[in-house]
């Protein structure tokens, strides 16, 4: 890695409760190189967080962080991670930390907000305004873009706790420590899919009434984000939805659902367009994050 | 009415499915004189528009429409109001109806977006950048600015008809044409209180169970607004929300159904201050519609 002839690096970190991906990238969204460890205490992924950006002469690094954090510059808190369950994480200071060692700017949002970003500048929702990225996995999360801009507001968005109805044969508890069998994360992350069916998700065959229910709580979610957002794209990352046909359910439900209320061709003619997968793949993260290093 | 003297006077309408209210105004938000007639046909409708507004010496004319409406300046159907079950003013093209009159410019918006509008400019939203109106009336809608912007998207949100949980003991087969008993309107809105309990609501009792259960549907539509866009103040307006004690059952629905998850001391301390009546009273709209006109 090296700096000249008009070339400059930038560093992004992806920093999920499951794992830390790095990376040194340009402007253009070239990965030059990358390296992922699993998500341990602090000091020890700190440590190997700055052990592979240190002497990379990047000019600034972005960070797309799980949450909740503080994303108010003007808090005393700005740039912690606050209220985690992971609790070795509650109230460390991820940006100042990394300021300190590396003395170079740093640019901090949730890690669906730099999903979402990632495919807004590069991906499926490029030259979109209004977008929203929702990521289905162990955990179930949001971010957006609405005209041109990343939601931030009181907080930071937390789609993925959006309430929804309950589908009426299923009887599961639900799986959030808030809100129970409420909440789409509840119903339908990793972890609930495989409580309520007591299987790995990966083992649950095509024809299984799973995806149908797991189609519907998505469905329930996606409506509403149309309802209050009116999105342009909807993009859905994770694991989960590249099983079988749970994409294409969710879609007929989604029309389905709004029954005709939002009339716009995108939603009644072109849904194979509207809801669609990451084009980043499983990097719109990473590459959002790196995006937020040369962000007007 | 006249100009002179540097003042400048603008006009402003505020078109709901059920009366016109026109004024014109300053740029201070100063109502110099108003008229209000009910909605009829356009033919009757607009010609009281044109003849109030004419010889008025306005420099520009601010809407604030029902809809679902066209707001797209590149559409054909810019202007327009689109699938209205008011069949009358299905099509209408409202923007250029005034424009050829009155040969002055047209602002346009929905009806509920220059409400949050209004009182983003002079209101209980004043210097806020993510708020939301809500109004509960005959109908259900929602109006949004998000980091500071008002929030258009793929067509305008319909957050009245997001989707929300049953309470258990509605039986209540829901009164929104296209969602039946599953959307905010549906459960929540004048028609849905009185055709559930048979009475009109200004005659239902402060201590009646319909307030309880009012309040569960408004308190889960919130909760959903909360966590999709994370705003830093909820402003409810129209008649149903002034009634006994409802804002108070909301408010508390709202701090309970987020159990904590969403620590911030807006809503863990200040609920009284964040989920609040308009300002502006019954003229939100109105209001924003003027500011519409200098609007940067």
């Amino acid at each position: 890695m090296f700096k000249g002839d008009g070339f400059m690096f930038f560093g992004a970190i992806e920093a999920s409760g499951a794992k830390f991906v790095c990376c040194i990238g340009t402007e253009k969204g070239e990965i030059m190189e990358r390296v992922s460890f699993e998500t341990e205490t602090p000091e020890i992924t700190m440590e190997k967080v700055i052990s592979f950006f240190k002497n990379k002469k990047i000019e600034a690094i972005g960070i797309g962080c799980f949450g909740p954090i503080d994303l108010h510059k003007d808090s005393e808190t700005y740039g912690y991670i606050t209220s985690t369950p992971k609790t070795f994480w509650r109230n460390f200071n991820i940006v100042s930390e990394i300021e300190k060692t590396l003395n170079i700017p740093v640019y901090f949002d949730t890690i669906v907000n730099t999903a979402v970003y990632g495919e807004h500048i590069w991906g499926a929702g490029k030259n979109i305004s209004n977008t929203i990225y929702l990521t289905i996995g162990k955990g179930v999360g949001g971010g957006a873009i609405v005209e041109g801009k990343l939601v931030h507001g009181m907080l930071h968005p937390e789609m993925g706790h959006i309430f929804v109805n309950r589908h009426p044969r299923d009887k599961f508890v639900g799986n959030c420590p808030f809100h129970g069998g409420n909440c789409l994360e509840g119903m339908a992350s990793e972890m609930a899919l495989e409580r309520r069916w007591g299987v790995e998700f990966k083992d649950i065959p095509e024809n299984h009434p799973a995806w149908d229910m797991e189609a519907f709580y998505i469905a329930h979610a996606l409506v509403n984000y149309i309802l209050v957002l009116s999105p342009e794209k909807i993009i859905i990352g994770g694991d989960i939805i590249k099983r079988g046909n749970l994409l294409t359910l969710i879609k007929e439900r989604v029309v389905k659902l709004l029954n005709n209320y939002v009339q716009n061709d995108k939603i009644l003619k072109n849904i194979d367009d509207y809801i669609v997968l990451p084009k980043l793949k499983d990097d719109s993260a990473l590459l959002g994050a790196l995006a937020l290093c040369f962000k007007k």
